[in-house]
């Protein structure tokens, strides 16, 4: 009888596939986009400020003290049950350990100073104050400097970036090419100001990153980026091919609507013919639901409401710890629920609360949560995300990236897909968890990215 | 090619119901249940406290202060986007003015000692020290006094119905019986302990509030209940049928697996031909699915990270009050969205607050919100869905009722479903928003109730 469940998605798949063909056929133009809509307060400027100003961190005493005071007068937490380490969320004596260390251990003033000693700068695109970091390489004669875009995703800020930048703006024996570094914050997060708009989506922030790569004299580049960096990159490539020279990624989707999802469907009835690389990351599909069930409620509720949960999280800083470093656990390492740290322990402690210190000293959360709400419905994100894009793309699947696709879903999407690597390690946020591995193929595949157009060229 | 869509449906209806009949039928013993499972903290003691005490609600001055002065020094709010009103969340201007309310003019002292009108108590059961109000009628011979039990959800407790509670337990005119009311706050919910071991869920609850009625000396009982408690009653109501005289809910849910969802889906063809009620409310289901969906990101954080969220609501007022008030508000009325309270003016500020400060003071937030992750996936949960029962059972459906049913899909959990109302106004938290209306349901409910028995007799 159970056999019946099997024909139902062939059947059901190939009518959604028919329908799709018919409906998503011609839609393959864009929507018209304003490229200098107006995101700051009020109405757009008749002149706007297009200086670029040079930018410290500082974690100041006066937030070190009433933040230290907000912790050491939290409430009791209410205790985990019995025997579930993880598994309801957050360990309740765990993150008790993890506060303690940020009160009395994380040297807050050292910190600022390591994440200083890359040049940071802001400048206003679109009304908003954008940061970012922008490191020069020191090269050689015979050296080309290449320009790389590197965006975050959430919970994250550039601050990620702090091991791979110089891994990426070093020369490297065995490549006559090197990186110019531009990690930026995404609008409403990290140092980078919100917008007091409905509508900044994905889309819009692939805009306003293509703007600031403009102020800042390059007209063509690359970009490397997971999570929604790469959701805006992968919208990037797609609306402004001829500003992408490459796009590599440490979280591929293909999200052409519903195609991707039937092929899904019907990978699932033959799993290792369709997919040479590693099926069991995404079949049994039953699995893989039940595990994005299990981890997606964050993901439902910033999509739905951001603002009702933001104000909690940014009254209480322990909230906020607990709330951004479950996520940070799971998605390093999905298979550690039953220990009490969850999987957080795979990072570097004090990376984590570098992290959670920009988010509660910029009173960002609610600016960062409300991407999920802006970029999971909207006419102009379909479309874009509908139409495939030819810029060579590179993907990297670590093992506990949240999202696996295969290369033929990818495919539909990515129609130069120039490299896929696997690797059995590693996790969510790479540049935190496994910075060389992801540099090692950051290199390799603009080396890829640069035979692609050589041989375009020809 | 959109009409390949319902073919589709009723194909997979088809195939998903023989499936089911197959799989299901046999299925209708309920598992062995231990009746005195202990739910305190350590191992169960040889001999239990089974006394009753007495119980004064106290909201005290340290507690008053110390709320106080949290309301006072929370971190600014991140503004509500320009002209979305209450669609991302609570909304922070309308917020900020229910907070100033609750600061400045909610009076702490009267409203408990409004609530203390009433007789409260509390006892052990199972090893968790229970809190319940027990309301006995003054009445004239011929007048029958009959017991019954009733039952809140989330996020509320035996608060929400001081409204009703006089109203149930007046005689009136025409009816020659009355209620002795027990009002209890379910397991980690309100003034009522919750459980330090994983598993208890809202059949476990169902035996300990069976429990809580036999102690009290009540062998058979009437219930009402909305939310989680009719979960809970829905379930005492199936294993215990010898103890419920009738059962009045003001969310009837038939939660038989499956077979209710394949009927919902057919009926989705023939809407108004299989509902002669409100097909409305839930068709066209494309509507109602997105209302679920947009409405049910808290439903699926606390059904899998309950606790994670729970930091940051047990550690700001500011944050649980925007968390609760919320949902009390879309439940209230889900179509005010575009206006800054969001719903919450359907209901009595006063009240909103009470359940608010029992929140908190109580540090209740996680233990009651665990429901959620208790109460969506068990074995034992299914079986109990899965048995239909005979108690004679009456439902009243209000307008902005979470979760619609049409009558032919409750008789298939309620084979004596003797009265079904439907009414065009009120919401989910019927005891504070229509509490004279749920108030005549009742009586005329257990009315037929009485007539049902009197009949079987014969």
């Amino acid at each position: 009888m159970s056999k019946l469940i099997p024909v139902a998605v062939v059947i059901l798949s190939i009518l959604i596939g028919l329908f799709i063909t018919y409906t998503y056929r011609q839609q393959n133009e864009l929507p018209e986009f304003d490229l200098q809509r107006w995101w700051g307060s009020g109405l757009k400027p008749e002149k706007e400020d297009s200086s670029i100003r040079t930018f410290k961190i500082d974690f100041n005493n006066t937030m070190i003290e009433d933040l230290k005071q907000r912790l050491k007068s939290r409430r009791r937490f209410t205790k985990s049950l019995e025997g579930m380490q993880s598994r309801y969320g957050m360990n309740a004596d765990y993150l008790q350990k993890v506060l303690a260390y940020w009160t009395d251990k994380y040297d807050f003033k050292k910190r600022a100073e390591l994440l200083n000693r890359f040049p940071h700068y802001k400048t206003k695109i679109q009304g908003l104050d954008l940061h970012y970091i922008r490191v020069k390489p020191k090269v050689k004669e015979g050296i080309q400097v290449l320009p790389i875009l590197i965006l975050h995703g959430w919970p994250s800020s550039s601050k990620e970036f702090d091991k791979i930048i110089p891994m990426l703006s070093t020369p490297r024996h065995g490549y006559n090419f090197v990186f110019e570094v531009i990690a930026a914050d995404l609008p409403g997060f990290g140092f980078s100001e919100g917008s007091n708009k409905p509508g900044l989506n994905p889309v819009q922030m692939a805009i306003i990153m293509r703007n600031l790569m403009l102020r800042l004299g390059f007209e063509r580049f690359y970009i490397q980026a997971g999570d929604w960096g790469s959701q805006c990159a992968t919208h990037l490539a797609t609306m402004f091919p001829d500003n992408v020279l490459g796009f590599h990624t440490n979280m591929p989707l293909s999200s052409i609507p519903v195609i991707s999802t039937v092929k899904l469907l019907i990978g699932s009835l033959f799993p290792s013919l369709i997919d040479s690389g590693r099926p069991e990351r995404v079949y049994p599909l039953r699995k893989f639901v039940s595990y994005i069930m299990r981890e997606s409620g964050y993901f439902h509720i910033q999509a739905t409401k951001p603002d009702t949960i933001g104000f909690a999280l940014s009254d209480s800083p322990a909230g906020l710890a607990a709330y951004m470093m479950e996520k940070m656990a799971i998605c390093s390492n999905r298979d550690q629920l039953d220990t009490p740290h969850g999987g957080l322990e795979n990072l570097d402690i004090d990376d984590v609360l570098d992290t959670v210190t920009i988010t509660w000293m910029n009173e960002c959360i609610v600016t960062s949560m409300r991407i999920y709400a802006e970029g999971t419905s909207s006419n102009e994100i379909n479309a874009v995300h509908n139409k495939p894009t030819e810029v060579p793309t590179a993907a990297i699947k670590f093992l506990y990236e949240v999202m696996y696709q295969p290369d033929w879903i990818l495919r539909d999407k990515f129609h130069n897909l120039v490299r896929s690597t696997i690797v059995d390690y590693g996790g969510h946020f790479a540049a935190l968890h496994t910075p060389k591995e992801l540099a090692d193929d950051v290199f390799d595949a603009v080396t890829e990215f640069i035979k692609f157009h050589n041989t375009r060229k020809k």
